[in-house]
C-alpha cells in the first residue's frame, strides 16, 4: 500500500574511538561528513532530523539532545526533530522511523544521526549508564548486568548445543579485524592474526579481548529521503529502504522463561517481516550487516537471518562464507568489533556501508551487490531491529 | 499522498501527582487505563509501541525504556519498539511518529506512552535534570538554566511590548484550574479564586505560585492505528489524525539572536505546516489543547496558533472566550496548569482529551466539536509541534 518510496542517499561518520571531542562536536563531525557527500543539498531543505542516542543524557547530562545538534548543525527542520532511544539499536530505529515519515509523506528529507561520548572524565559512568540499561525488577534479582557476561553465557549455551568452538569465535573476529584494518575512521586499525586471537587475555571465559567490541566515542549520520527528492540531489545509483521490522523480546521471556539463551526468536521474526516487506529470501542478499558485539553474537545472527541453517554459524564463518566473493560477505567495514561501537551511531553506521556497497564504492566491495540487510540489536537481547536495501523498490 | 488514514481510538492515563509508585508502575497504570478502552483489543495485537520520557535515565536510572515497559505491559511489538525523548513534547512527537508509521504501512495498531517519575528519594535529580536539559554551549553561559526565570523573562517581553497585566496571567490560571477542579486524574483538583491567584507567593516576577505548572510523576497512554483497523476494534467515531509538524528554533537564534523572546516564529511554522496538512484553518478548530507550562506561555500560543491577533492574547482570554460556549474552548481538562506535567506524558493527555472532545465523551464538553488541535513545547522554547485531529480525514 505504500505510495512513496524512501531512499538512504548520503552517509558518514566522525573518526571512531576514544576522542578528545564533545558529544555535540562528534554530531557536527558526522553530519558534516554525511552533508559533504550531496553538494547540491542546503542544511535548510532538510526538514526531518532524528537524533540516536543512548546516554546523552548520563554521560554528557545532555537530555533533550535533538535541537542542540540541529542548532549547531545549521538545521531548521520544520517536519520533526527528535531523539531516538533504543540503546545500541538506536542508530537502525532512527532510520526505521525516517523510513516511514518519509513514505507516508510527513517528511522529504531526513538527516539521521546517532553516536556516544562514552570516554567521560567520570570514569565510571559508562558501566553505570550500562547498569541502567537492564529490566532492574527482572535482571538484576537475576544476576544479570553488565553485557560481557551475559554474552559468555550465551557463548557457551552456544557450544554446549552445537558444539561451537573457541577457533570459530576467534575467526569472527579475524575477519571482521581484516575488513577493518584499513578503514581510516575505524577505532581498531589492524590486521588480528588467528593466534593472537586465540591467545588474548580472557574478558568473561569463553571470551577474550577480541571477542567484544571496544568502548567508543562517535557518530554517524545518513539522509534517507523520498523517491522524487532523492533523484533531484544525486546522480548516484538510488538505494532504495525495502523493508524493515523491529522485535521486542525482553528479559523475563528470554531469559528466565525456559528457551536457551543461544535460540533468538525475536530476531526471527523481525527477520521474517522484514523479507516479507522486502519481498525478498535470504538467499537473495549479497552483504550484510550484522551487530558483532561480541563474537558469538555474528555465529548466532547469520543463523536466525537464515543465511545458513540453526547451530551452523560457526561452521559458516570457518569456511570463509563472510569473505568477499564467498557467499554473503558480513561487516565488510570491520564491524562492531573493528570499527567500534558509539550505541546510538552504529545502525546509522551499518545502514551507511550498505548504501556505498549498493553504490559500487565501498572499500571492500562486493561485486554487483542488489541487496543488503543490517542487523542492530539491543540491550540484553531485548531488541532486533532488521532492515532491507536494494537497488530496486519493493513495490 | 497518503493513502492510509491514521486514528486514535483509545487513550488513559494514570492518576498525576506526587506517586508512591516507580516509572514503569506509572505507565503499566496509564497503558492499562487505556486498553479498558477498547475490550477487544488484545496487547499482543498491538505491533508497535513509542514510549516517551525525558528523564527516564537520570531520574529512574532506566534507559532503553521501550522493551522494559513492553515486558510488563505483555505486548510483543513486531514493528517498532522505541523510546523518544523530546523533553516536554516527546509525547505528540511520538504521536507524530506513530500517525507516520501507520499512514506508511510500516505498522497497524502502535501504543503511545509517555511519563516520567520526578519524585525521587534524591530531590534535586529533577533540578540537575533540568540543567541537562539545556544548550550548555549557548543558553548557561548566557545565565539561562531552569524554566521559570526563562518564561518569567517571556512574560516581562510581552507585557512590556503588548501591555499584558497580571490579572491577565492570572485569569489562565484560573480557567484551567476550573476544567480541572473536578478530574479525578489531575494533580490540582481545586477551584482556583482570581483573588487567590493575584495574591499567590511569588516564584519570579511577574510569574506566582499559580502561573507555574507543577512537578508531577504521572503516564499516559494512547492508541494510533489505521483507520480498517480503527473499524475492527471500536464503534466509538473516528478521530483521524489529519495534520501535525514540528518546527525546531534553537536557543542561539530564539534567545540571542535580537528577535524579541515573546516572538515565536518557530510555533507559527509549525501551525502553519500542520494547518496546510490538515486542509483546515485556525477558525475552523472547536477545541484546543495548548501547552500552558507558564500561564504566560499559553496566552502566546493562542497568538501564534493563530486564535487571535499577535500581542492579544491576554484580552482573548480575558473576554472568556476559552470558555465552554466561548470561540474556542481551551485546556479543558485542566491544562499542564492543574493536570500536572510529567513531561513525555503531557501530548498523550492532550491528545486523549481531543479525541473524547471530538467523540462527544469529554467531562467539560464542547458541543458538536469536529476539529480540535494540541499544541505541546520543549525546552527552552526550543521545539514546538502541533496536531490536529478531526472527525473527518483531510483525504
Amino acid at each position: 500500500m505504500v505510495n512513496r518510496n524512501a531512499c538512504i542517499l548520503a552517509g558518514g561518520m566522525s573518526r571512531w574511538g576514544m576522542r578528545e571531542a564533545s558529544l555535540v562536536d562528534l554530531f557536527q563531525e558526522a553530519a558534516k561528513d554525511c552533508l559533504d557527500f550531496i553538494p547540491g543539498l542546503k542544511p535548510k531543505a532538510i526538514d526531518g532530523f532524528l537524533v540516536s542516542s543512548a546516554y546523552s543524557g548520563r554521560c554528557s547530562f545532555q537530555v533533550n539532545l535533538a535541537p542542540v545538534i540541529a542548532e549547531r548543525c545549521g538545521l531548521q527542520p520544520t517536519s520533526v526533530c527528535a531523539r531516538v532511544d533504543v540503546l545500541c539499536a538506536g542508530g537502525s530505529t532512527a532510520i526505521l522511523l525516517a523510513k516511514a515519515l518519509v513514505e507516508s509523506g510527513n517528511a522529504e528529507i531526513v538527516l539521521v544521526a546517532g553516536g556516544e561520548k562514552l570516554f567521560t572524565p567520570q570514569k565510571w559512568e559508562v558501566f553505570y549508564s550500562e547498569l541502567a540499561s537492564i529490566d532492574h525488577d527482572w535482571d538484576a534479582p537475576h544476576g544479570l548486568g553488565l553485557p560481557p557476561p551475559y554474552f559468555a553465557m550465551i557463548a557457551k549455551e552456544h557450544m554446549r548445543h552445537y558444539g561451537t568452538t573457541k577457533e570459530q569465535l576467534a575467526r569472527v573476529s579475524v575477519a571482521n579485524y581484516f575488513f577493518g584494518h584499513d578503514n581510516p575512521k575505524a577505532q581498531m586499525q589492524k590486521v588480528l592474526t588467528l593466534e593472537e586471537a586465540m591467545n588474548a587475555p580472557s574478558v568473561v571465559p569463553p571470551l577474550t579481548l577480541y571477542d567484544c567490541c571496544p568502548i567508543t566515542d562517535g557518530a554517524a549520520a545518513c539522509i534517507v529521503a523520498s523517491e522524487d527528492k532523492a533523484k533531484e540531489l544525486t546522480d548516484k545509483p538510488l538505494v532504495y529502504l525495502r523493508g524493515c521490522a523491529q522485535a521486542s523480546q525482553h528479559s523475563v521471556s528470554a531469559n528466565h522463561g525456559g528457551q536457551h539463551m543461544a535460540d533468538w526468536p525475536a530476531l526471527r521474526s523481525a527477520a521474517e517481516k522484514a523479507f516479507k516487506m522486502a519481498k525478498l529470501t535470504p538467499d537473495q542478499i549479497d552483504v550484510a550487516q550484522v551487530h558483532d558485539c561480541f563474537s558469538i553474537s555474528q555465529i548466532i545472527e547469520v543463523e536466525e537471518l537464515g543465511f545458513c541453517r540453526k547451530g551452523e554459524g560457526g561452521a559458516f564463518v570457518c569456511s570463509g562464507q563472510n569473505r568477499i566473493g564467498s557467499r554473503i560477505p558480513i561487516n565488510t567495514d570491520g564491524g562492531l568489533l573493528a570499527v567500534g561501537h558509539p550505541f546510538g551511531g552504529t545502525g546509522i553506521r551499518q545502514g551507511t556501508e550498505i548504501m556505498r556497497q549498493l553504490q559500487g564504492t565501498a572499500r571492500h566491495q562486493v561485486q554487483d551487490a542488489c541487496f543488503g540487510l543490517t542487523h542492530n540489536l539491543s540491550g540484553l537481547n531485548s531488541e532486533q531491529t532488521v532492515i532491507i536495501y536494494g537497488r530496486e523498490p519493493a513495490n
